[in-house]
This record gives C-alpha cells, sequence and structure tokens, in this order.
C-alpha cells in the first residue's frame, strides 16, 4: 500500500489591493498551485479573487466559498455567529478534501495572512492535520498610509492599531497615549470615531482613507469628510512623529 | 531654453528580507532605475541592498551613504544626533543632484518606507522640491509573526506598536491593556521589557524573534532566551487572540 503525501495550504497574502503589489512568491504560487481557493460575498466576484486574477494562470481549479451572512456587520446576535461558523467549518472541510488527495491549495487573502482576516478561521481548523505555509503581504493599512502620502511612525512613535468596534471611552483613551494610530473597522461606527477624536483632542490631525491602492481610492482629512455613511473596510489614520529623535 | 524635466525619488519597500517577499512593483523600479542608492554601515554590503540584489540588473549607478555613526545606538548625546543629521542633509543633497540632473532615484528601504526607518529622514528633506513617490513594502514585524508561525491579531483586537526604548513602567501598562503587542528595538533594552512583561503578567506568551524570513532565523518563546546580548532589530511578539469573534 502507497501512501499519498498530503498537500500542503498556502495561506497567500495579496497585498492592499493593487495587483502590483503582490510579492514574486505570492505570483509564483498563485501560477503553479492547482486549486485556488477564496471567499468572497455571494453574487461578487471577490475582493480578493480582483487582487489575484491577473496572476492566475487559468488552468487551476477554483474554489469560491460565499460568505452566508455579511462579514461586515457586528456579530452580536448567536444566530449570525452560529451561521458563520458552520460556514468556516464547511470550507475549512472542503479544503481539507484536497489536501488529503494531495493537492495543494492557495486560499487567496487580502492584506496579509496573519493580521486579522478569514485566514484564520481555516488555519485554526487545518493546521493541526496538514502543513500550512503563510506568505506575509502588504497590510491594508500600510496601503492606506502610502495612499495618504503619511508616514505613519517615526523613531521611537508609539503605534495603536484600534478596531471601531471599541467603545468611545476606550477609543479616547487610547488615542491620548498613542503617537500614531490606525483606526480599523470605521463603516458604522463614524460617529462614535469622530466623538472619541474629539475627546482625545486629536480631531484635526485625523485622514479618512478609502480603497487605498485601488481604483475609487479615496483620501480626505476627517473634518472634510461630509458622507455620514462610509464603507465598513474604510480606515482613519492619525500620522505620528512626536517620536522623532532627529528633526 | 528648454527645461529639463526633474528626476522623482522612489521610496522602494523591500520586505522583511526574503528577496522573494519583495513586490512586482518593487522588482520593476528596482529593474529600471538609473541610480540605486541606499544607506549602509561602513565596510558592510548593507541590509537593504542586499535584499534588492538580485533584482538589480547591473547597470544602474550606485549612491551608498555610509552611516558616520551606528544607529543602533541610543542618540541621547547632542554629538551624535548631529553627526547623523547632517549625515542625512548631505545623503539628501547628493539624491537631489540627481533629482535636478533629471535622473530617477531608486532609494532602497528595508521593510515598508512610511514605518520607522531611515527614509523619512530623506522624504522630509525632498518632497518639497522633488517629486517622490512610495512603494509599500512588507513589514519587519510582518516577517517575524511569520517565521514564527503566530497570527497577530483576530477580530476586535488591539494591536500596540511599541519601542524597547520606553521605560519599564509605560511599557508594563501599554502591555496589560493591549491584546496584542509588538516590542521592536529589543537589542539592550532586553533586561528591562522582560521586567515589563512580568509586570504585565505577560512573560508566558512572547516570543522573541531575530532575522525574522532571513537566513538565520531564530524564533524562541522569550521564557527560554538564554542570552543576555541580542540584536537591536530583534522583535518579541504577543500574539492576539482575546478579540475573537468566532471561535
Amino acid at each position: 500500500m502507497t501512501v499519498r503525501p498530503s498537500g500542503t495550504l498556502y495561506g497567500v497574502g495579496l497585498g492592499p489591493g493593487d495587483p502590483e503589489l503582490v510579492t514574486l512568491k505570492a505570483a509564483r504560487i498563485l501560477k503553479t498551485a492547482p486549486i485556488i481557493a477564496y471567499f468572497r460575498k455571494k453574487g461578487r466576484p471577490g475582493h480578493a479573487w480582483t487582487i489575484a486574477a491577473s496572476h492566475l494562470n487559468g488552468e487551476a481549479t477554483e474554489a469560491a466559498f460565499e460568505y452566508p451572512v455579511t462579514t461586515e456587520i457586528d456579530f452580536r446576535e448567536d444566530a449570525y455567529v452560529d451561521a458563520i461558523r458552520d460556514f468556516y467549518t464547511e470550507s475549512a472541510r472542503s479544503i481539507m478534501h484536497h489536501l488529503a488527495e494531495g493537492r495543494d491549495v492557495a486560499l487567496l487573502c487580502e492584506g496579509d495572512p496573519f493580521f486579522y482576516g478569514s485566514f484564520l478561521h481555516m488555519y485554526d481548523r487545518i493546521r493541526k492535520s496538514f502543513p500550512v505555509r503563510v506568505v506575509p503581504g502588504i497590510t491594508g493599512m500600510s496601503g492606506c498610509w502610502t495612499a495618504a502620502a503619511a508616514p505613519i511612525t517615526y523613531g521611537d512613535d508609539i503605534l495603536m492599531v484600534l478596531p471601531g468596534t471599541l467603545d468611545r471611552a476606550a477609543l479616547a483613551s487610547h488615542l491620548k497615549t498613542a503617537d500614531a494610530a490606525v483606526i480599523m473597522k470605521v463603516g458604522h461606527n463614524l460617529d462614535k470615531i469622530k466623538q472619541a477624536l474629539v475627546d482625545a483632542g486629536r480631531s484635526a490631525e485625523a485622514i479618512y482613507v478609502e480603497r487605498g491602492t485601488m481604483q475609487g481610492e479615496r483620501v480626505v482629512p476627517l473634518a472634510k469628510l461630509e458622507d455620514c455613511a462610509v464603507p465598513y473596510f474604510s480606515i482613519i489614520l492619525l500620522p505620528g512623529g512626536r517620536g522623532r529623535r532627529i528633526a
């Protein structure tokens, strides 16, 4: 009896959105992996797939996993949490089926696989049973501060990455002590974040960034942002500089 | 009289160290720029140059700027600060000479140009006089958490990036409230950082990483690190996970 060697799961970081910001390593794996897997919203090509598309060879088998509910809402309700947990478990099972048959799977990851994001749900479910390799990518926040031409940290700056889901008091308290900050998951948290920035005395420094490095990129001083509704994945930056050691 | 169009300064992020973690965009600029500029320690090829070397075409003019003092020491003394400030001003002048003559300059940057690092000294000195474009790169810390197979942030985690130069009380206080943390510039701050981790009750979680994604890469639980002296650019990671929303 021969034992078929199992396949490897590659978590492939694709960077912030511009397909040219994919690494050589990621591009090599995208060109050669027999299975290309990714998450997407129902009825959409998928953001990760869109970044990767020009690097694919067209011969791989594609496995698209469609979210049963949007991931952009706050998971307070048990029904949502259950639905999405089952979805991740099913997706992992499907990936493991390929791995067990000896086929490598490249799972497309926006940004960096180990920095937030859906890949971690697969990683936690698969790594005990199959080999997993991770290709780091440029984070979305890095794409945003580059798009804003805003150096984020100098010298001895403290940088805090804060989810917009934090309550107003916690946000304000962290924003007071950080030299530089990145507030993620803005969306419907926008008003609360604005209030916290006022509480911390840092409204004037804040920069709003949407779709950094992508088509439709938008950079506005937060004070001039007139929208009431903004996308979940937009970001607010507070550039550093207080930690400069050499002027 | 014809006016010669000026050159553009490209701040080229090279990522954490593995030459295959360079982006397609960075590789394209490295292949085509007429001037390749970089910082290095005296008598060394330079870390940035080493990452870029396999992507260069061998025909560009190279401009190596050699630090007059090591950048790995703490700049408390005025003489050091003055020497390094003059060095940056001279380096910027040399780059601007090429730009004024219409030649593009690619300045090699380890990691991401806008995330700490020497590029910012050039950026601040040159951007008012000449066009500057920045190519983001994978940060060194991202290379380190990938090397450690340690997902750094889940769901609603707060991530803090803390310089090891902070005093023990400030470090401990931040480490208590952070879900995930990256402590940079470890070097001779190692003992103080260890004490702050004990104060914050988080010693057991800490991972020490040296030369992430490079030759000589080393990943050790901090509790098992026996060295008294470690490199300045080593990193300590506290992986997150308390902000998980879906288990």
